[in-house]
């Protein structure tokens, strides 16, 4: 196949729709024609690249969210990924698999993966459109950053801080699968996620160590923290902002998040952070130096330890 | 999601199967357990991406070609991109929905995606494993090159060259499409494609002016190279090299063969990249000026005009 905006001859229609996708996505779509997108990257700055890939029924259903939601939510997951190590959007590339029971939508989600792409300052610089009985969206996203944030590097004295208030996603599929419909505050969180990209940037030039954005629940994501850096990670359970009505247990097992979670000096200055992003940075625990024996990531209330909520609550696979 | 090799947690077994793929790939696989990949361009060079998606029944059939040969040509349409833009292989990252009946598969799966990378020199650098009701594998690919090789550039006086002999894809798709076994040397130019990345930058550093690889017949791809440079192309027919029994109007319309069309002098020293390569390089027609009312590629046999071998033959889609 040949590479950005591949269009396969011989399925009626594909030139038609990526040219209608071309020209709804204007100037934020660029390097089409050739067989790959080119890069320059910027001296002194390394090249980051992340991959996701949003499948209907697993990662979303049609019945919860627009299409338009889709497409956004699946790149932005994607670009996430890229605030996740501090870097700078550059460009994401769309592998569609599209069924033909979504083909009257796909304009639709081509406008959702270009809200993500303009609001975050990546260009859309390849895609591939195939046929196919399951709609399903892969993203990559490339970006750069001089210094990535990493899982590792997490130091014992550490405190452990977390952007946003946490709970929505999972509020908001719980609902939907009793058949209710999420608060708006709640479908937002699930269906019009932001990657925290500057926000990113700001925590490490403010001293975070380590860092990465929350895909699989603040519990999990504590984990990676503490395998990576070789550290014991102590989570407050009773610190965890949360959404509307979510409980604690509720925030600790949400994922699709995308907030952020960092180590960072205990000392951070949380109220410049919210005054610049109106977004609250909540000290939520401390890394402490692995012991043997201990388990690596230890739950709270109060002080007091507790059960780690366990396994990511991610939706029930139909 | 997190990034490479990104693990869904609440999902049994992804974790034991991507680490499985992981131990199997070894060395080769890089980066793993971060939020992205992380590269770095070599200074003065460009980095460049394509992205590529085959999906089940579409692009391939189960019954065609083995778990290995399926991971494998899929990696190498994605690498075949670079070397249309005569770049160097850095890395691969692969998307890929997994369906409950191809779970057995996994690890042949990846074992062919291993082979194409480590034949190209690329290292697998990510992955996301999801769920899903057709297999696909979304392979994106990165590399680098000083000075990429374009579609456009091609220049009035210049020839047509081509790589490698042509119709194996197509003669091997409609043996199988009549229930008949197609022969070795045409199969293997279906499922174990090569990605010609020294070749292309032998015909670069000779002087080629514009290039891509065949995806979708050479007949289809000649008219890239005439739109990109506002050329005219004089494709003959007579000169195609053909594979085995192949006609010239099945070498003019095979897809998938990834093989290099390029413009490049006339003058270039065949036999050197014969011996070089061990791989026939053809002059196959003429870069002509674009003249008003003209067709933008035809076909000759003989030096007369023909009908152009139009549309490409993909094979039926089911």
């Amino acid at each position: 196949m040949t590479g950005p905006f591949h269009i396969p001859l011989g399925y009626g229609g594909e030139f038609d729709a990526i040219s209608a996708a071309l020209h709804r996505w204007g100037p934020l779509a660029t390097g089409v024609g050739d067989d790959c997108a080119i890069f320059d990257v910027p001296p002194g700055e390394r090249l980051v690249l992340s991959v996701d890939n949003a499948v209907e029924n697993v990662h979303f259903r049609r019945a919860w969210v627009t299409p338009e939601e889709i497409g956004y939510r699946s790149a932005m997951a994607a670009i996430s990924d890229l605030a996740a190590m501090a870097a700078l959007p550059l460009g994401i590339t769309i592998a569609l698999t599209l069924p033909e029971s979504w083909r009257a939508d796909f304009l639709r989600l081509c406008d959702g993966v270009g809200d993500a792409a303009r609001s975050t300052g990546a260009r859309i610089v390849g895609g591939d459109l195939s046929r196919g009985s399951e709609l399903s969206l892969g993203i990559s996203a490339i970006g750069h950053v001089a210094a990535p944030l990493s899982r590792r590097g997490a130091r014992a004295g550490d405190a452990l801080w977390v952007t946003g208030k946490l709970g929505g996603p999972l509020l908001a599929v719980r609902a939907w699968e009793r058949g209710g419909t999420p608060a708006a505050e709640l479908r937002a969180r699930f269906a019009r996620p932001e990657a925290r990209i500057e926000e990113a940037r700001w925590l490490v030039a403010h001293g975070a160590t380590a860092g990465l954005d929350i895909s699989d629940g603040v519990a999990s994501e504590a984990s990676h923290i503490a395998a990576a850096g070789g550290v014991r990670v102590v989570l407050d359970l009773d610190r965890l902002p949360l959404l509307a009505n979510a409980s604690a247990d509720d925030a600790a097992r949400s994922g699709e998040e995308y907030e952020l979670l960092v180590a960072a000096p205990a000392s951070l200055d949380a109220s410049a952070f919210e005054s610049a992003f109106r977004l609250p940075l909540t000290r939520i625990g401390s890394i402490e130096p692995a012991a043997p024996g201990a388990s690596p990531v230890e739950a709270r209330v109060q002080g007091e330890r507790v059960e780690l909520p366990r396994g990511h609550d991610h939706f029930p696979r139909p």
